[in-house]
């Protein structure tokens, strides 16, 4: 099967921070598709983009997104697929704004927050949930971890 | 003149705490709509009424929220008119998580932030921008100053 | 398809703010399987039921904690499941120990992180990841949302 | 009609961190009078200022200050026009204490709050405050949106 | 010689908190004049009494205040008397507020900040700067300590 | 009369954080005798020293010390003599554990805290102190007031 | 062999939050001799007692302390026996200022610090420590433990 | 008698903050050996080490890591001896993050939490726990204080 799962990011500035997502999924034969568009400054591209990304057979979006960092919030509002968001530091908060503005979502649109700049583990858990249904990607999964056990 | 304020929460239960928004705008004779509309649980209501609100004849945008407090930079995202938000307290992350998410909006789309559960300050401050042009405002102000004074 | 979602938590403690997890993965007709374990005082116990779950027919893991809450890290080691964690508080460190120590996990083992005490969010996030394979759930989803907007 | 809004700080090393707000209000054509006072060192030349800056024909004040940032408030506790106030970095709290110090204002004298650092904001929420009479700068503001879509 | 130091306060509220600064000055033989009077609704008046606290007899001045607290900070701008500053708690942000408020003055403007709500260390920290020329002073400071050690 | 201060630091490296504390002293004829001593590495250096400090003819102390700052809490506990503590930046918990290991003094024992690195307002505190029955040092704080004026 | 194992608190108030320090050293067979003395009001008493503790038989000191908590701090600094520091919550800065307090100690003077109000542990550490050598206190670490299981 | 202690990290880039370590345990004749392990990228090597550690002859052992530093905590799950953690800083939530993960632990499961960074100290409490039944090594720990007073 093939897989496709948007990357977005509300600036250009943010492209080095989340590019291990796009890097990892592609490791998994994954499409990843990145996109810049805003929750504050082009809020209903975020919300047609989400809106419809199910049909266009996306089947997860992963969010990064600094400060008040709305951008993964807005996904999950607007769609029921899986929304990972990746809280990215650079303010003078530095991360805990990000971090809180993410992971601290009211009942019943959640979502999934990893660490502060954890872009690349954004990718994982999306390959995650996945593989629950697909053997490949769990071979794959496991080996990827076999590769970073420390040494 | 007549004035309008849209007094917005996400939560019927955060009545109790935005209820002196409503109450201080009416004292100022400002017609305040308090209505129940969520970021997160109904952000199409959010957008479509922001987006008209100007052309509905309101002048200002009150919003509280908790939590990852998205509403008041929802509603800043899909209008130019003042919007004024109001952190709430509740969750275990007690205000820091709702005054990061208010407060650290990224360049181009502000939202004047006032203190956690200061719901009364968010009307006094849309009073004051509508009484830079409206002396009789000005008056009612000094009034309700000269009645604060501590004694 | 049958679904089954393990949600463990370190204390018999914990089971009240946990609760939300299994009542809401029952609702869509997923079998919730509620353990106590601790990833420090029963931690043979995790690694064995961890690394076995997807064998044993888990499509994923809900771990709640608090304090240094390892529990969900201590899951997301030993298995290639998705792992969603949840903060919880109690502590004098309100949330803040248990959040930081659930979400800031390192490269390559990631943790789905929702709120503190966001129990409920934790299996509507499960119930996201199985509908990305089950339009089943999606109307299920949609139909829940509608419920939850705010009025 | 002309606009004319004071830009406060308390100390000359500010002005680069400043800079936008005046840079972003003489775009809009609204004159930006740069003042340097301090609400700690000068607090009289405040007082004095900010008391008669109605009626020396100002709409509005920005201040940005940082540590145990007064300005804002101290303006506001001297003038009903509205207080706009920029948290500024650069102490070894970094940016936290000029935050809650102007943000957590007690019920009466409200502080417009922007971001830490954010004083280009601050000026945007000026223009916001003068567009809800004024057209013109409603289309001014519209303009500037829709430039700042990131792509 | 006959001492006299204030004690002043933003709220009627914070009365309770600030009591054991009187209680304690008067056990001292110290007279402790408390007066309500606030940094941002009664400005003038802690402007002009603090600068004329000298000539008026005071020896030092005590200011209590909670979440962005700017009474001591406000009445140190207007005397070289020395001002201790007692950080109240009470806010949802509870203490770190009006703590970093408090003390995280900018060069020049000293207040000798006490711990939150520590307001007998603030008639305490008043008494052994008036001990530094009372030997009488001194005496019952040791005696006061003497009686304080735990058993 | 002849004034003499002590100040004191945990650590050579200090030194830099710690010199406008001297310098400031010197400004107004006022004896700054600097010491290295630690509450941890030479508690018994710092408990004979600062019991003696008194009959030595010292009127104040002034302790600067990082991360857990327990030099002028160690200093406050063996004198009656004003202990002004300086919180120093420097870990990785920047100043936030200096701070509050400095100013969350208990009930008896005050240490009058200054801004994290505010050393120079370390000093113009223990000038004031000394001013109360110094005429000339209030007109030596005024002038140099007058030259901190920003412009 | 007996032990024999200091527990020290500065205030009687502690005396409730310590109690478990003192009945898990007892289920061990150890000796727990409770004293009140407070690094602040009777700092003599507490480098008199610890500095002899080795000689008197002691083979670790465990101390509990609120706010800025030096307790555990200054017995370190007047003795190379194991210091375990138990960090109390109940101010308004709850449990962050007593934890860094404690935790940040310079180079060459650790204490081992225990979670907030984690007495219970503090005992357990210090019978882990005894352990080393006595492989009778192993085998009842190994059955409090299996007790421990959570069910 | 010969000493052994386990000096583990989660990284080898955790390397040049954990040399204090072994460089300090080696000064008092002490066998440090080092070892790279994960918590979370190869925990079945860490629970498989230190279960064996006690057996194999360490007599404690300390672990470094960042952000949910998990290391200390899962060692400690898995031992009866004593496990020191040294919280590592690095991320964005520069060292919050791992003095929370690592200090926080529930009943029943101590960690000997040292300062940020702290790999010396963590060395030296080793030290201090052997030297309760060693003469010797109480004589070289005093000799080493002595160096370290400050001068």
């Amino acid at each position: 099967m093939d897989y496709r799962v948007a990357v977005l990011m509300g600036s250009p500035t943010d492209s080095d921070k989340m590019a291990p997502a796009a890097t990892t999924l592609e490791r998994y034969g994954i499409e990843a598709d990145v996109r810049i568009m805003s929750a504050h400054r082009s809020p209903d591209l975020v919300s047609e983009f989400v809106s419809g990304a199910r049909a266009a057979g996306y089947q997860a979006i992963i969010c990064g997104a600094g400060m008040a960092a709305h951008l993964a919030g807005a996904a999950a509002a607007h769609t029921t697929l899986p929304v990972v968001g990746v809280p990215l530091s650079g303010s003078a908060i530095n991360g805990w704004d990000s971090l809180l503005a993410t992971v601290q979502m009211p009942k019943g649109i959640p979502v999934a927050t990893v660490a502060v700049d954890g872009s690349m583990n954004a990718a994982l858990l999306v390959v995650q949930m996945l593989a629950v249904f697909d053997s490949n990607l769990v071979l794959q999964l496991e080996e990827h971890r076999a590769e970073m056990v420390p040494k």
